[in-house]
């Protein structure tokens, strides 16, 4: 197997991304299986036909259901939004294709653990997108923590904050629907989080939080594309369902406690995603803005010298690096979904299942719903309990 | 009146600072009341002794009841262990003595309350010590809040992070008790955001927190000294009676969200006392690592240079500043002493309570007993329930 | 017109770049002419051909001249090592094409002036590879400066520093070799910073260097491919004939003070390119290695917060941001290829010379020439005199 | 001996810092021998009487030659205007008394030549006030560079940035004129990264600069008083006779490059008293408006944690800091001074020269003098030669 045929549904932010990845990924990373850009489905015709000219994709299409029918179609790759994913990926599981999804795999767990069970049952692969995982400085903290260079992990407090809604004109986008979102900033944003802590901590046990909704109207939009969308002042307000800002606090089935915050209410912070691991042995902090640095401190560092290091994860001895340019030479956001890609085709050369996948998908809803659960009650969620 | 008279209970690292603040005070600010340095009191009589000479005391004691008869006392200065808080403040009252008392005020909520209703019946004035207020870069957080240049304050968010027990050898010091600190991190480290919170944001009005003593047990010392402690690694062991780490969540009056953490088990933190506030009109970070900085983000500056700006807190526009060297050369901890005994010696001036006093002590120990009562139920709680 | 057909000499390290910034071009900025990447070239027939396949070249050929004769060929792309862009641009020109030539022009000022003086004979468009004019954070600078928003210079100071050759045993790679790089630091680093300067600041009047080999010998390489080459320990050693460093003072025609180092030998500086700028009414900062940054100050800030700005340049109001991701989402290296690129086109479209060009070319050449005079000559040189 | 009796002549900005040192020193130092603090001297004798009764001197005098006299006054601290210096030291040796001497030693070098043999030829000892040597974050660099930990070095680069005359309406302060302070940024700021260099990298051979008055005529003041100044707009103007910004390139005896720039009009830069030092094994950054903080870099750290280290130099393995706070809270720029008497005070105790003393003042004076006659000559200047 030397390539796999892409179909791809969604065109829009996600759908950008991921075009992209497939375009650059054959090229900086030669040896992968190449994805090939077949086609490309939405709904708006001349739109969809804009992109596929726009991006590259061979052919475009209206009909997510015809696409699934072709044979010469290996992979759907699901970037609709979050409302459509669960049908889409039950169906393109039905017709036997592997799959990739956007992050959230679905809007509540149950839908979420369907789509795992059907994935299982028709034996395709799966993957989710969580992209941050494939930062070079983040797969150095997970190297760090996996080779027992941290020590026992006592702390993670992760926040990912934003402000792109926090001018109250803001018009009531998609995302600020819960019946299209699921959620807010917590799946939104959090959903990053929680999954960075499953990836780098590992399972949680029990969680509680807490969440706001600063703005509670906004105007209604004439019309919406991506994350923006036209709107008068005068136009008519609707409520906002969906959270602006949801905290929770959880303990690890290792002990350490962990402690999230995602807000879309944070003036600033046009996209701070950061984490801080704290060890027995020593502390890593990223920050997504400043995505090509690990902050790393090792308590066995000589004495007089102890501090936390500011490394550039662009060296040699870095994730991926060989695959780009020179060390101190920086990479962006849009290279972690050409690294998550490489992970996909890696999979399919391997016949394994890619990481992270559906069930990476379900344990990240599983929390997300916990910590709605707990806002609701008031108390304390057990994970195992949903 | 140009002098109050001083009587200092305590010796250690506290007495220290706070002796040194007392000696700084009148060149700094020659215009304030002059704090006379009478006499200093502690149960060692030779190291009382050594105290007084080193710091400049005129006399020392180790009688502190003695102490509270002297005519010629005007203050009280507690900063003994926090056990023995309460017991000095009462007498103290009861002799009519003006009282400075370090944080915590008591180790419980209802003991800070006598010490309160004490005070206020004696008709003394009272302050408490919390010096962090007193950094002029946290000054220019409060007075841009105040003077609503945030706008509206959805955060607060604020963590204390240190690392100096995380060596399980570290032996039993007094902070590890219970029956002598009250509690660990929580009371020691977190008491200092909550005041923040109280002085930067307003009340809170319910909190649920979690916290962990990740290292149960330690060696017994032999003999020791304020922070530190001698012990033989062949030393008996004994239980740690306080927490290491205890995180909370919290709502404000105003509708804000709050997020706490306190730990001694962030390695690297040396003691990184960090809060940032986000509001609808700008945000602030401080870091007491770096105290004479002020991140400062306002949404109103133009769209093509907007960022957070890093204010060094040493212009003439910023607190204090004129008392000491030119804007670009900073000052360091012990100065948040001399400002708060400045604010001390002005309310005397004004014939006001100076500001922090007990009912900040009160409102402080309330939140964390409220954390504490919220672990031990797992469950919210109502601030105004205490 | 709405394509360009290219033909690229050189298939390394800036082969990879610009390949892959003709690649990318179309599907981010859709509205720009579209570079057709048409034939690539280079001297090994197998590292050709495996280039072409992996970079998206229509074909490949080891003979450039051949090339120059194709009339469906509109731009050749200079990038092979820096001894041979002479000769190919003359010849290009003579050809009637348009040229891209990777910097530095040429070897000697001599040879650059007749590079310009062909090119302008011809009467073709021409552009030199300046890439670090084109990350936005540079753009907000040079837009600052425009506007006056930074008033008067008065200072100009920048530093490219590097690592990548302070182990003695790193070997003697051609860019260490007078004959075929013309110089070493001064040449590569030092130019970007001279041109850095002068889209920046404006002409240079004066200046006097100093320069350093600090590792006189190296191992001969067996084979060398791009930055890298292998040797064995054994290897017979040959001589260093550029520099490990150059350093020099300027004035600048509107009367600021420069000063510029250029060094391989920063221990810790992967690729720190970076600039400070001081005017009347403001200063700005930049480093690549975090590219998207802008540090901006402006001296008539409210006096209470005057600090410098930490501004992301990736908001809607910064130069091609709307090519790229939301706010906060951070670009790379490879971007500022792109946009040069972009620039390229447009000119085309415009139907003007693109900036910088070989005008701008001449201009650093002439700067690194008076630098290199003024060591050998221990004096000030006036850079009207070469 | 266990204490020195003081006389102090001068009694403003410097007069303040050096009388808080002598303050503050035994409380904090108490091993150290006394230094009392018993006659302060100047010229407007209200103004002193005030000084004294701040500062907490013992006694005060207008007339300095009275002071010399006195038996009972070992050492003479002189902080007076810099034109004063000389006269008073020679005296000052003359009368058999020790001498700690502000920088610069005097304004011109024969002028600190003399002084230097006046205090040999009396045997006394002397000391002059290069205060940032005295940062524990710089003494880790000297400690790092001794213990041979950044091996052999090839660069020094060193900026002081200020920003607090770039108004043209400042007025024509004492510190802008030629015979009173010798020369302007070249002489306050450049005179201490030339002695940093000294101190950490050794001496310099030969020497080239460059100068520029940005603002050449300036308000006369009404009335001076240490940095600032009192004027109407309408006053009458004179020529700044001072440099604003002085900037040199030079090599060092070892090898080493070094660059120098220091300047008052660096908008944004209260006082950036920075150096960075690149050698074979390591890097140092120091920034004195982050004073506790040394960043760190070695080459040999594990190849994929690589980084500069922020070192906050308040641990017990740092200079002097057993002698304040815990770890992590940090001092600030008077603790330079009271380091700078410990050095003092130690000399006496153990019957050496302190260091620095009026060797370094000589050294810091011929480089000074050299960079200016480079600027004279527009050529390289020995420094052997002077």
């Amino acid at each position: 197997m030397n390539s796999i045929n892409i179909g791809m549904i969604g065109y829009k932010f996600m759908g950008k991304a991921h075009s992209h990845a497939y375009r650059d990924l054959p090229m900086f990373f030669p040896k992968s299986i190449r994805p090939e850009m077949k086609v490309i489905c939405g709904r708006n015709p001349e739109a969809v036909a804009e992109a596929a000219s726009q991006f590259g994709w061979e052919e475009h299409t209206t009909d997510w259901k015809e696409l699934l029918k072709r044979d010469d179609i290996d992979l759907i790759d699901i970037n609709a939004p979050s409302d459509a994913h669960k049908e889409i990926a039950m169906e393109a599981a039905k017709a036997g294709k592997h799959i990739f999804c956007e992050k959230p795999l679905a809007l509540t767990l149950d839908d979420s653990r369907e789509m795992l069970a059907a994935v299982e049952a028709a034996g395709v692969k799966h993957m989710v997108g969580f992209n941050y995982r494939f930062a070079p400085a983040v797969m150095l903290a997970k190297k760090l923590i996996d080779e027992g260079r941290l020590g026992d992990i006592y702390h993670f407090r992760a926040w990912f904050l934003q402000d792109w809604i926090m001018d109250p004109d803001f018009p009531l986008v998609w995302r600020l629907q819960k019946e299209v979102a699921g959620s807010g900033s917590h799946g939104d944003l959090g959903a990053h989080l929680i999954d960075m802590a499953h990836y780098l901590v590992g399972d949680m046990t029990e969680v509680i939080g807490m969440s706001e909704t600063f703005i509670k109207e906004r105007p209604i939009p004439e019309e919406m594309t991506g994350l923006s969308a036209t709107s008068s002042k005068s136009s008519e307000k609707g409520p906002v369902t969906v959270d602006d800002a949801t905290l929770f606090l959880a303990r690890f089935s290792n002990g350490a406690l962990g402690s999230f915050e995602a807000t879309r209410f944070a003036a600033g912070h046009r996209s701070t995603n950061s984490f801080e691991i704290n060890g027995s042995k020593g502390s890593v902090i990223f920050d997504f803005e400043r995505m090509n640095e690990l902050q790393v401190y090792f308590t066995d560092d000589k004495e007089d010298v102890q501090g936390f290091r500011r490394v550039l994860a662009t060296d040699a001895a870095h994730a991926y690096s060989e695959a780009w340019w020179p060390a101190g030479h920086t990479i962006g956001y849009e290279h972690t979904f050409i690294h998550s890609f490489v992970e996909l085709m890696d999979a399919f050369r391997e016949d394994r299942q890619p990481v992270p996948n559906f069930v990476d998908g379900v344990k990240c809803q599983q929390v997300l719903e916990a910590v709605d659960l707990s806002i609701e009650k008031r108390q304390w969620i057990q994970i195992s309990d949903l």
